[in-house]
């Protein structure tokens, strides 16, 4: 039986999605681990994107295949009652048998947040890039339109061994301003990427492309 | 001069509000601290409530003297880069001689926050109490009603050798439940009480109380 989950995590404390030689904390390993304790089954978990270490997840779709059929409430309930907190499960139903979590994905979108503000943002500190520079909103969003469409990233990616087509998709970039809900002040930008796929690390090096045009530090 | 500021904290790393002996790692004391390095006077502050330890507060106001004049906006300014990032002040301004935030103050919002989903929120698990038993919350109002107006609380106060009055007017308790904005599910309930003022450990033992009364465990 074939299976697609919606997820939640915190990354801090992950070493990204994907299992990787011996490093144990990742959320594919751990997922993998609960899984396994459940079902006695050896079970492999596909992720729509293999996120990078302390990136988070608001749904993440992923997908597995399992022998034995479960119910599905029965086995949300099982992973929840075991996962740690900053790991979670939102929605898990039965996927048709050629449904795979990646190779399935049409888009995906990675959101990255900056608190402009002086002021911390107490509770989210920790989500946040803080940088308090002005910023070209308008030149911004006109370098954003030119990196729209299929394109070579490599330039932009992190991994400079990266052997495969680094040739990705970008449909759309919103930036967007958040008003803070206490102080009422436009303190937050969030900046939203959708496409077919993500190398490593490039929304993080997107963003502080962006910034950068965003201060006139270089031009669209 | 006198002064007013409106405080945002999370109050897990510190041990209250309040200034207690030996205690260096409270609110009042990170506050004083850092404001007599910056203005070189020695400076008490008055909080509107002296919250308890793990106690967060979104907008906590406060009030302090100096001799010296500071223009507000520095003085914002110089604070926030010198508190750590999980203490802020959203706003400073001047304030008339006799304002006294604890002693002015005439209502005070305290909310609790409890997750009802065996789903892990996992971004604010840290802020939020877990409790999965199915709540009759008709019963809870009920019973909520009940506590409001002047009454002595001291049943209900966490301090057992406490001398001064045990009477408090409380305004209105509101049980709100929330919105999941990723499942759409109900799965956190809001406990707002307001009041003229809250008896140490208050509000978690009337949420503890109305919790016992949305299971049956006890009548309103």
């Amino acid at each position: 039986m074939n299976y697609m989950m919606l997820l939640a995590y915190d990354g801090s404390r992950y070493s990204g999605w994907q299992v990787q030689g011996n490093t144990e904390n990742t959320i594919q390993g751990k997922l993998e681990q609960v899984l396994t304790e459940i079902t006695g089954e050896s079970v492999e978990i596909a992720g729509s994107g293999r996120t990078d270490a302390g990136v988070h997840a608001k749904g993440q779709v992923a997908s597995f295949k399992l022998v034995r059929a479960f119910a599905c409430d029965e086995l949300k309930v099982l992973l929840n009652s075991r996962l740690p907190k900053d790991l979670a499960v939102l929605s898990l139903t039965e996927a048709p048998e050629r449904f795979h979590a990646r190779l399935s994905a049409k888009a995906k979108t990675y959101v990255y947040r900056i608190s402009t503000s002086p002021v911390s943002n107490v509770f989210e500190h920790k989500y946040l890039y803080n940088f308090t520079r002005p910023l070209n909103l308008a030149a911004m969003r006109q370098a954003a339109a030119l990196l729209l469409g299929s394109h070579d990233f490599k330039s932009f990616c992190g991994n400079p061994r990266m052997k495969k087509s680094t040739v990705r998709r970008l449909d759309s970039i919103e930036i967007i301003e958040k008003e803070n809900k206490i102080t009422h002040k436009a303190d937050e930008l969030e900046l939203r990427f959708t496409g077919d796929g993500f190398l490593m690390n490039i929304v993080r090096i997107l963003t502080g492309t962006l910034l950068q045009v965003g201060t006139g530090e270089i031009k669209a």
